[in-house]
């Protein structure tokens, strides 16, 4: 049985992981934090966990939280990671870090599109924990840089397409929506149902989003060439889900069969990862709640366009599921233990 | 590994019955209904199931069902069940139904409300299946009638008042409201996104909702003479959840901490349910997806009043949930077992 | 042409008042407040207003908008609204102040409530706008203290059976829910999307929301005595809208039938009051973004209990249209100027 | 006072005509239809009509219908406007088509798209009702072909581009999103609330929307060389409103500063288009029963993409409100009668 620390319980990734973790059967979570409402229990802010995880929460003190666990999940804002992840690691624990803090392989890219990093000589320890391309890597890390939702759906999208060398890399387009958990549980205006609700708009629109280096670092890997892309996030009145609709031009002559043929061989063995029939699209309704990746593909040969789609629930592949799934292949434990839930629909 | 059927899987309970079935360690489902999409894999009706529950749908005939299963869960409309239950009965199969047909006890009631009975010898034996009220009784049945979804809040609420004696069973009020999930899945305008969302109203009012007898029934038992109760039901836009707010009339002085702690004895060995300290009130939100009912309680001194406040998710407490609880308590399982999922929140 | 000024614009009440006040023939907004955003455009706020009134926001200085307009909305939070209400006044400027500073006859209720009031002397002359109440003080009046939502909704519900006696006072409950909109524009986790959508909760149980003794002063004026009721507020996932159930029990035999022609004749002449038939209940649906209130009444025999539903939009007859409805009263405008707009469906 | 005819009249669009109709000052509604409701008032499919349009739903019978009437709106399926669009125009009266059927020039491409064509030969008169387009033309026609919403939205957001040559129209992608009454509203499963509440979803993928053709056509005119777009529509959870997301690679270095300036001249005199200034982008909660395009554009300099986004409502600009603005211009009045309302927000 690990014992497991959530550092940043009171948002809703660490949530997230909670929950996910109350199912696993390997471990037990031993350490929340938070610093805004340390002192009170965590099912105070969260009634969902009552009487199944009533931890009170903490102040973040690395020395205190890595003397509790064995491993600790990073749910923190992107900057704040930083800050106490050497001492985890100092500490002979293993981190996998939610934040954007060590998703980039470059600390200049990282620079420029957040601040200056602060511990740059572990960024090329760290492995970007998207086990579809990093098993094994992620199998052996100490820290492991939990992807982003966009990234995740955009770069598993593509994979296949990418790796056979089938479509233009200067084409793609990644036109992706996003539920409202995305933006975070902190107070703002922008964030009220009633700013949110029945409306549906754009925004980081012209290459400003900040995941869009992390998108381009894993695409330019899978082609083999630096690859820049045109990424426009939209939010969508839902909690939960993220939808890519990826255009892009083919190389050569291809069928929608034998895309739905490639992507189903791809991803045959993948556990979290469903590819979908020819002709059939994902919804994020049917993911919400469970870690998979579903994933539909054509060819508008009018318009001589290769359209790929995939849905996540952010929450859960595009976050605190993932870095569950990440735990399960650093620790050794079957690499589905704890997600196996279906989604919840409706 | 017992075998189980889902008689009317094309609905949201027959399919919240397969999402928690899936994660049961005893059972395994081997045979799933639907007259109107039989042919087809019930996963391209629900492509949530994609993967992990690809099984055929088949009509409904009831000895090849009996033939597949060693339990059947009849989730289809009332007049309909009593159609066939009789049939998996005479064949050895215990029945956990879904529908109206087995809750009411005097077959005069249900005729007066729903229409004649079919099968009426059966009502003697048919337990009215809320393992908080018979959970003996339970254990040994052929045939349980799992409780309507407002039954169920209503009664888990005020059973803690009504045993101790503490009102008058004349002055309750119990006024709910629903998520959409209640009106199933049929196609009707009513239904219709558009004509639900960014509305609340109320429906069945005064005195003339189907559940309206089901909840005096079990109220009457709990009181010891005949209840007769003011129940409004209310539609809102959202999927899941029933709050019951109830209003009744004290018949000795009592405060709040009083009735805080009433509830806490009354249910401190129950699993699933969760009375909350004196001063807080559940939120549909905090249940969603799981199989707890949560209930606040408090006295208006300035009126009068005590004021019981429970939420479940109407599909799982309120549907299915209930129904694989009362398949373990029949079967000799845990009776938590596969029911362990916390709320999905956000 | 009257000129008008909008204190507190930044809100969705003050955004309200615009929306409403723009279609408005005889007046024109000449100055909107905010301290927050002064200096900004009101249409930088509410891209909605673009090209329509691109106001710049001022800081609320009272001589420069008494200088501005012949008359001032405060759209203010109570305590807030009488700091500056006695400056507008003493200038000349008539007031309708959508605050609760003003709406209770008695000081010492309202610190109760509130907080200490801090010009009490303008209480006695301060007319309770509901004009379907005082449709003739209001016309006379130099202050007008705009109802609440949840107020106006209960006490049109209840005027014609408190004014015919036909109801015990002291067994009036009502059951009150209302979209998020009521909860204002400020930043805070509670009213975040996430927090709110697909949940529904009571809030305020127990008799201590604000608004009960403004309920219970206007009630007990048309029982001509003493009411004290049971008030719980609930809050409903969408935008607009608050719907009352309210319950009493009749003092002597009445049919639906002689409610629905009582609430008829009483509302016969009123230009936004609706009673609906027998037999038929109103939605919120059917009154966002306008100024009606629909109302249906029913016996419950079973029970011996009324039932009477009111629904209204809770910022237009809840709040700014209301508010305009009273400026045409005491501005000599046909009631109905500029509130003409039929709900907003779907 | 023109007397004026909604043909369908319990559809989306048909109750949007009766709602914005109801506030123009120069026609009054003199005939409602609908097969399915004959005889009942259309207030009573939709109560917010109540007290303000109680006109019975007759059967369509185009002789009695043109009878009562000076100009037709016909809001019906595509397919059954056909059938009676011949006998308006027959008996003198103009049509203002909500439907697809005369919006295609070639009646090759409509047969190919849809059906084959019952009366071609009106084709050639039919004027493609896009104001900001045809203004002219629209104020001499008698059939007036109101176009598609996510036409309009896309259309419009093209024009200033298109016109000054500045992209290459083979790179033209269009990602949509519309609110669900964009459906209709008629009883199917796939409109349910519970199916499509809190999930996102393309539909139609691969260039197989019946608005493709209609789109193309009007930007191949505004080219002046064909134009093959790439079109994916998505389902967002809300009640109104279109955004199309739309790219395209430019044919020469640009400026967003520039782009901005161009929109603003453009739309300079357009009361209905309001191009937003650089770097803003719109929603549309802020267009919500409103007549307003809102459009934002920009260059993103790292993929050297044009991304322009346009927002509408799609039963106002999309639908009933631009057949008024057809109606205005038809019959002479300013084109901004009765479409003066500012959006419900929130």
């Amino acid at each position: 049985m690990k014992r497991i620390a959530v550092a940043g319980a009171s948002g809703y990734t660490g949530l997230e992981l909670i929950r996910l973790l109350d199912r696993h059967p390997e471990v037990t979570i031993t350490c929340v934090t938070s610093e805004q409402s340390a002192g009170k229990p965590v099912s105070d802010l969260f009634p969902s966990l009552r009487e199944r995880c009533d931890l009170l929460l903490e102040p973040l003190d690395p020395a205190t939280v890595a003397a509790k666990a064995d491993l600790v999940f990073t749910a923190l804002p992107h900057q704040s990671a930083m800050v106490v992840v050497p001492a985890f690691l100092a500490a002979g624990k293993p981190v996998v870090d939610l934040s954007a803090d060590y998703r980039l392989h470059d600390a200049a890219v990282y620079g420029q599109w957040y601040e200056p990093h602060k511990n740059p000589e572990l960024l090329p320890e760290a492995v970007y924990g998207l086990p579809e391309l990093r098993r094994e890597a992620i199998r052996s890390a100490r820290l492991v840089a939990n992807p982003g939702c966009y990234p995740t759906s955009i770069i598993l999208g593509l994979k296949p397409l990418l790796a056979a060398g089938l479509i233009d890399p200067a084409s793609i387009i990644a036109d992706s929506a996003s539920g409202v958990s995305g933006a975070g549980r902190s107070a703002k205006v922008d964030s009220l149902y009633c700013e949110v609700n029945e409306g549906y708009k754009a925004y980081g629109v012209g290459g400003v989003h900040r995941h869009t280096p992390e998108i381009e670092q894993e695409l330019s890997l899978l082609a083999g060439r630096e690859v820049v892309i045109t990424f426009t996030p939209h939010l969508v009145p839902m909690d939960r889900g993220i939808l890519s609709t990826i255009y892009a031009t083919p190389l050569q002559k291809v069928t929608t069969e034998e895309l739905a043929t490639l992507y189903a061989e791809t991803y045959r063995d993948e556990p979290f990862v469903r590819p979908l029939p020819a002709g059939r699209f994902p919804s994020t309704a049917f993911v919400r709640g469970s870690n998979f990746c579903d994933i539909g593909v054509t060819v508008d040969s009018r318009s001589n366009r290769i359209i790929v789609i995939s849905a996540i629930d952010n929450l859960v592949k595009g976050a605190s599921g993932q870095a569950v799934q990440n735990m399960n292949l650093l620790c050794g434990y079957p690499e589905t233990l704890g997600l196996e839930g279906l989604a919840l629909y409706p």
